[in-house]
């Protein structure tokens, strides 16, 4: 029997030993590979809305952790203080990034332990970081079941396309849309994927690659406008992508360029899967159709590495995000199962 | 009557005075608008393979004229000496880039008219020079008629959405899926344009949005991924696209991510035109089957500015151009009006 050596080498979230959120600094990769203690809800803000931590599961779980981290200090406050302390800090949270869904749901979650916790500020906060750490396990947890049940939709030999960065660097373990080419692999199947590099921000080069090359997992990086043409020739069997808020219906947000991946993939008769966790689903929206969609930055789009690819002065349009209608989805990767719409809570 | 005070303020090439080809290095803009006098054959070469001169049609121009400024130190040679070396620049000249048809044609037409022309080097030198400047001028011309035909395209207050570079930068005139763009600005109509930052040389954000903004036509660029979310948002009225090679039945070789486009523009009901010069209709071949695809560098996708944007060491495919069949192509707009295939000479 074949010895696997696998094993996804990099953890994208951890506690300090002094209770600070330990984050690898995503902008800082591929170059390099640093981690930094955030000591403050602030400073976890600060790094949620710069893209030094993404992925919609990962900036749940460190907004989660954050307002714990943020609260340290305020241990021997009164339990009103303390609560009213952790309301604005869950606010300032909660509105680094409009899109993703796990936020709110993360946050929310942290109060509603907050406010049913009897006793002082310093049980409350014991309970918070329980149940910030509990949700970085279920999170883990949930990444792996993802993993298992997408599993048989990766054959052996078979090439994945993906969006962005939906893996480990995402998430409290091993990612959405790269759990089951973990789990090929771990099985010992060949896998290959192809990375697109997704601009602006380029998550699929700069971090998709960089962890399935320390797993050992094959991959190609493109740019986004070759995934059609690899179709055409018949060289994707599968797509995967994450997501960051699925409506009832099953319209999903994800990254900009998901939309023309999954017309692309209905057009060339390409599986195309969405992969997340059931904490994606945000059952108050029946459809896609009004969605918050974050509007980044120009610079995003036209300074690379500080150096100018367009005017100065130029007009860019830079959405984060664009949704996909479920009709372009043939299933949904979930910690449940392979599912299908509707969602309901 | 609405005075206009429009003009494509940019002349991608020239002779210089003293008989080198004069090039806008399409490297260094937007931030730099740095001309460079190329005195050799090679130096013209090297400039096509390393994109400092590069588009269809005028590398085609390019490599007619710096066939000419090589052979400047030879027109006291004899003449069947003269024509060998002609025949090794061309050959040279047209090993640079694989795809672009227009390369050969100008060489071909280029080593017709030496063999054909009587009497000595100096003879033949300035039939070349004759030729090579003739290129360049009826490439002009062409560009301003595919400007006329394609002008009904453009409503007034149309979007129209590109791909890379098919401009005045692209061109000895006013560039191709440009030309109808910038006729309508003169006639006075507002129009706006999409383009598409066209991933890994940026064409799109490096020079057509340059030269857009030179010209006073409004302009905003979007990442590769966002084209599809726009259609789908029904803000695209028409994409227009330049093209590197034509078959005989109409599928077309050009920018890698132009195949994307069309898919998408048949999907949301989007009218989608090639626009070139007829010299880009290749009749010998049936289809675009077995186009000649150039591979680009690794480099060209994972380093920007010098700067990597994924692992060093990690497989990328490059692939320069795509073929798009005929079938998603709404007309090909070129100097003999908006035409079907299929193409014959």
């Amino acid at each position: 029997m074949r010895t696997s050596f696998f094993s996804v080498s990099v953890q994208a979230i951890a506690w300090s030993p002094s209770g600070a959120v330990r984050i690898v600094d995503q902008q800082a990769l591929p170059e390099d590979h640093v981690t930094r203690d955030l000591e403050t809800a602030e400073a976890v803000a600060a790094a949620i809305t710069g893209l030094q931590v993404r992925g919609a599961p990962l900036i749940g779980i460190a907004a989660a952790m954050g307002l714990v981290a943020g609260l340290r200090a305020d241990r021997a406050a009164g339990r009103d203080a303390f609560l009213a302390r952790a309301g604005r800090l869950a606010e300032q949270l909660g509105a680094t990034r409009p899109t993703a869904v796990n936020l709110r749901w993360a946050l929310e979650r942290m109060l509603r332990v907050a406010r049913a916790m009897p006793g002082d500020a310093a049980a409350v906060w014991d309970a918070l970081k329980a149940e910030a750490t509990a949700i970085w396990e279920e999170d883990r947890a949930m990444c792996r079941r993802i993993g298992e049940y997408g599993l048989p939709l990766i054959a052996d030999g078979g090439n994945v396309l993906t969006h962005c960065n939906a893996g480990a660097l995402a998430t409290g373990g091993i990612g959405t849309a790269l759990a089951p080419v973990y789990l090929a692999r771990e099985a010992g199947r060949k896998v290959h994927v192809f990375v697109d590099e997704t601009r602006p921000v380029l998550q699929g080069s700069r971090l998709t690659a960089w962890e399935l090359q320390r797993a050992g997992v094959a991959c190609t990086v493109i740019t986004d406008g070759t995934a059609g043409s690899l179709m055409r020739a018949a060289q994707v069997d599968v797509v995967l992508v994450g997501a960051d808020r699925i409506a009832a219906n099953g319209d999903f947000a994800n990254k900009i360029g998901t939309y023309s991946l999954a017309v692309l993939a209905r057009h060339h008769g390409v599986p195309f899967y969405c992969c997340a966790p059931w904490s994606t689903v945000d059952p108050s929206r029946p459809n896609g159709d009004d969605m918050p969609i974050e509007q980044r930055p120009a610079g995003e789009v036209w300074l690379v590495a500080g150096r100018p690819i367009a005017p100065a002065d130029v007009a860019v349009l830079n959405p984060a995000f664009d949704v996909t209608p479920a009709r372009y989805v043939s299933g949904y990767v979930t910690d449940r199962g392979i599912v299908q719409p509707p969602f309901v809570a």
